[in-house]
């Protein structure tokens, strides 16, 4: 985790402590309970043991959507030590995608270590998550609150767009590049990313016992802050600064992605947008990378991106006062929501 | 299906024609709500579309774990009516496993057809899986049946216990065929084809409104009954006739299956057990399959199996008499499982 330098980012590294020391408890308590290699791999996944089964220092992610769960609750005035269980649900559900993403996507690494099914193979992988997933809806099913099957209902449609988000994704790697729109790679982030943090927020305020109207308002701010996150993520993939990213410059760019600036400047109609798609059906060397970096931001993808990010939190900002007039209370969302869009740059 | 030749059979095939005809409509209005892609990998795998999208007669599977539900509901005193939507939840994580481990056996073929993967990707099958599970937990997490959470933490405890065992299947296909022991096999089919059974028959306890005691006693008869299923169907996957089964003689000794009767045969100690080791370790033509099957019968494998699926069977009907003392109630329940114990043979 990189230094705070903001009181946002102080308040946001100081609750997402808090969410871990809260949730982890019960996250792992979880999973202990899988049987045999299931738990091997969960308990790998997270970073709690080593491929081995020894124990490691691994802290199990940032645990932002867990954060979310708890603030977006005690922002409409709950107890969110109530929704620790929703909250671990939320996390064991997003560690399901992520498992299953990585053996889709043959990514060989997360978090810094070896993906699982790099270590384990793709059946006991793909059964870890499998088996997380129903973690997650027995922790819901279990949960004497009583709006827990709404948060399960919930949940399901959420998991679902999340499986929708990663099934567009493979279907535009099969695509050239200039025929993807940037309106379909929205579509795309929204329900990779938006969805899940839209679900967490929007589960917190059933958690408070919130009505329909800022149920939906928490929703949409979780959904907008995580549209602003990925402009952002995306902006950092071409232009972050590699001291602080830990990746090389334009490492996105290297990777061929089809990130948002760069959908949005090969459908620019421009030269530049011309002369990026030629790049991109070549090798990406430094030199490459570099030109492609430029003609992206000639091409005006960085520009959008930009503007779209801050309206995007500009957007999850009013959704937030529609759900909680005295934004005061909201802090803890607020500080979130700018930790995430400004992380690791 | 084949023409059924007894009483129990009749009903039993009544019972499953009724049972679709009362599921499938939730089923497929639920399938129907998936996005796009993973909408078309359902219709398909349920048979009633083709691959293309065009309309196909498919029937969608037997539907014996939704006539379960609804049956062990009756049995019990409830509205079956008011179990549809839980029959079409068991249904559809049934589906999930199926898909799922049809990925992770590379199996090409399911219900006659080519399995879901090998028409459209493993990343398509995989998520399609996915987004079934999730919609089995809507239905539950949307159902106003006061007991549905219950439901829900049952099918994913469930829903964990098919994943361990589709796990020790393929652990199993690692190791050799004689250090596999006939109780790790037991486990096995425990975990694969009787927790689904189990937990369809106490579900439908669940919406008869019935206690504990009736509830774990339901699940005891369909884990009984589902056991004597796997040493049936283990039976006639070696000594079936070809002309019930569809299958050539033998089949699964011809694909070195490590099934029960096989296991026992192994871990004999016997000369014919000794036997068959070295026959499975080479080449298994028509002559081999056919003096491995007088080696598991000589061995015991075949005494062994059938004396099991008695015993199981009348464990089960012990269990069922525990939880419905008038057994006069609980005749579709025994015809299903009398149905599935003698299928296709």
């Amino acid at each position: 985790m990189t230094i705070p330098d903001t009181v946002e980012a102080r308040e946001a590294v100081d609750l997402l402590d808090r969410t871990r020391a809260l949730v982890q408890p019960e996250l792992r308590g979880a999973c202990d309970t899988l049987p045999g290699p299931m738990r091997r791999v969960a308990m790998y996944h997270f970073g709690w043991e080593e491929a081995d089964g020894t124990p490691a220092a691994g802290a199990g992610g940032k645990a932002v959507r867990p954060a979310l769960v708890l603030a977006a609750c005690q922002a409409l005035g709950g107890d969110p030590d109530r929704a620790v269980r929703a909250a671990a649900a939320v996390e064991l559900a997003h560690n399901f995608t992520l498992l299953h993403d990585d053996v889709i996507d043959e990514d060989v690494t997360r978090r810094h270590r070896p993906t699982a099914w790099t270590v384990f193979g793709t059946a006991d992988a793909v059964l870890a998550g499998d088996a997380m997933l129903a973690l997650a809806v027995r922790l819901l099913a279990e949960d004497p609150w009583p709006r827990s099957a709404e948060a399960s209902a919930r949940l399901s449609d959420c998991v679902i767009e999340l499986c929708a988000g990663q099934q567009i994704d493979c279907a535009f790697e099969e695509r050239p590049p200039e025929e993807v729109t940037p309106e379909e790679c929205i579509g795309m982030a929204t329900a990779k990313t938006g969805a899940l943090l839209g679900a967490s927020c929007a589960i917190g305020a059933l958690y408070a016992g919130a009505g329909e109207r800022e149920v939906r308002a928490m929703d949409a701010f979780g959904r907008e802050a995580g549209l602003a996150f990925q402009f952002i993520d995306d902006l950092i993939g071409i232009w972050g600064d590699p001291e602080r990213t830990g990746k090389p410059a334009g490492a996105d760019l290297a990777a061929r992605k089809k990130s948002l600036p760069v959908v949005a400047a090969l459908a620019s109609g421009t030269r530049a947008g011309a002369e990026l798609a030629e790049l991109y059906r070549g090798p990406m060397g430094a030199a490459a990378v570099a030109r492609a970096a430029d003609a992206v931001e000639r091409a005006g993808g960085r520009d959008w991106a930009q503007s779209q990010a801050a309206e995007r939190m500009s957007k999850a900002v009013g959704e937030l006062a529609r759900a909680v007039p005295d934004l005061g209370a909201a802090g803890g969302l607020l500080s979130l929501a700018e930790f995430v869009t400004r992380r690791n740059r």
